[in-house]
């Protein structure tokens, strides 16, 4: 089997892998059908998050189970199934509370860009489709798997409201799902922070009603005018920088709510500022576990359409291409196809 | 008139100062009739806020209208009335989202350890009680001013719901009320982070179930420990130091939150800390306004008596031995008698 490996700053190599094996009781082997690179695989391509050796790459998948553990009983071989990042039995505390990216049991998952992946705790981990989906269904159904979940987690975060004012910082794919969710969730305004034009036009179509080019200090003040200087009710952080969580925010009005998905690079946050900044802050690693079958629903009823945000496919074997096409910002989202 | 000054750490002065008069047409004047020392006045009180001039003190105030500014035409001359810590028009935005102490109009209010109080925004400020009150309900309307309001935010903040586990971190006046206002909101348990006996009777006698000595790392066991692993679905941080937010913040379960009214001082957290922490953050200046009436309700009824967290009494005019105390924790809280 081959698979996808990060050997240092921008040296992805797809090659030779062992094949997955049922190691417990409560895994399962699924052939992939889709995977894809997220923003988050660009850290450690960059080299912002250093590896200290040979790392198997991929965190996003659905696809057809070939086996399962002898302690698996509700997936079968057969199903085409969705899984999150974090694999989780769905049982502990922290599950059942819906936050089972911090599941008692968790365990990454990080060798998805490849043709087999192990699932740990399949049963806790996996939801399948109603049926095996045609085709043209598979790219929003992958983005389930995270860059979805994460977005409808931001915006659930910041306890978007019908009829509220949301803005999003960060136009990456999690970002204009942010808007997506936000609108589904029945935001009346919606403001896009984009500077790019492809992104502010899928921004618009997924619901955005302005877009604010401005970053940092001026993307607050934008926000503020747009906002007749009160602020948002909620903000979705959807980048992880120091300057992307201080625009959030400060771009909140007191009393509302943040919701930050991007996970944090060198964020230091200032606790009397927050302090007299009123907001509610909430996020962490998305569970996308708990809207997965919420999702799965919007996807097969053909509601929503979230695989838009993948405008480059390639074969598996050109992973490589895909990373350099995300790093330069050529394409939002690179799906890949064994 | 007489009022408090503080001209330095630890020296605090009650002196001649000039007769509050109505300065704009929302003013009201009230007469004192009970006022106190907050916790957050020892930071000056210490030196650890420097002050670089003699400053009035006190925020927390219940009086009888004595004459208000002629734009003022819900509260009346006679009327008993309470307000907060900070002057607000009740009327803007953010006061009509319920976050007063955000008011686009907010004025600090910080010459009330005093005879006679100048009160800015009267009508939105001030909450007026059903009639004139016994005296042994004035100690209780008094704590509305703040530190039983600040409690009841940190609960509210905090999310604490009927059935719920709650922590409680900090044993001065504001944690103690905090117990008080978590069972009122209907938690199960409630564990207390005290190491003073008399402060640990109180908080049993507000609804605590549980007292932990420890503190830090320490107190983040023991509270894990109590919770079987898992965390409280509520923390209420009532310090302001980087010690207590962060045993507040590893003390709650993943999707639990922590509402914290502590003033922060040198409280910087950690972005990726905070992300894998997966709980939610609220909290600020209290916006006592909101709660107002319904705590006057309570204290009215004979629901609670929040006023027991006063342990000195003492004319106005020994306000600097009001402080001492407190400083030296031989007093939880001291209310003041002009």
């Amino acid at each position: 089997m081959k698979g996808t490996v990060l050997y240092g700053p921008r040296d992805v190599r797809f090659e030779e892998r062992p094949e997955p094996k049922i190691l417990n009781a409560t895994d399962a082997i699924i052939r992939i059908s889709a995977a894809c690179v997220c923003g988050s695989d660009l850290w450690p391509y960059r080299g912002i998050n250093p590896i200290s050796e040979p790392t198997p790459m991929g965190h996003e998948y659905c696809g057809i189970v070939e086996e399962v553990g002898r302690a698996v009983t509700k997936i079968k071989p057969g199903q085409f199934v969705i899984g999150s990042f974090f694999a989780s039995d769905n049982t502990c505390p922290h599950c059942r509370a819906g936050y089972q990216t911090s599941c008692q049991h968790k365990e990454f998952v990080t060798t998805a860009q490849a043709s087999v992946l192990r699932v740990p705790l399949a049963d806790g981990t996996l939801v399948a489709t109603p049926d095996i989906p045609p085709q043209d269904l598979v790219p929003s159904l992958l983005s389930l798997s995270d860059v979805m979940g994460t977005g409808w987690f931001a915006a659930d975060a910041a306890n978007v409201k019908p009829g509220s004012t949301v803005a999003v910082v960060g136009d990456g794919a999690v970002g204009l799902l942010g808007v997506l969710s936000a609108k589904l969730m029945g935001a009346q305004r919606i403001i896009a922070m984009s500077r790019h034009e492809s992104r502010q036009k899928l921004a618009r179509e997924f619901g955005a009603t302005d877009i604010v080019t401005e970053r940092g200090d001026n993307g607050v003040v934008r926000t503020m005018e747009l906002t007749k200087g009160i602020g948002a009710d909620s903000v979705l952080e959807c980048v992880g920088t120091q300057e992307s969580m201080m625009q959030a925010i400060r771009s909140t009005r007191p009393g509302g709510s943040v919701g930050y998905v991007g996970v944090p690079h060198g964020v230091e946050l200032d606790g009397e500022k927050l302090f007299y900044a009123h907001v509610h802050l909430h996020g962490g690693p998305a569970p996308v576990r708990r809207f997965l079958p919420e999702l799965i629903d919007l996807v097969w009823n053909g509601k929503i359409n979230p695989g838009k945000v993948f405008d480059l496919t390639l074969p598996l074997d050109q992973v490589a291409e895909g990373y350099r096409a995300m790093d330069e910002r050529r394409a939002i989202k690179t799906l890949l196809r064994p």
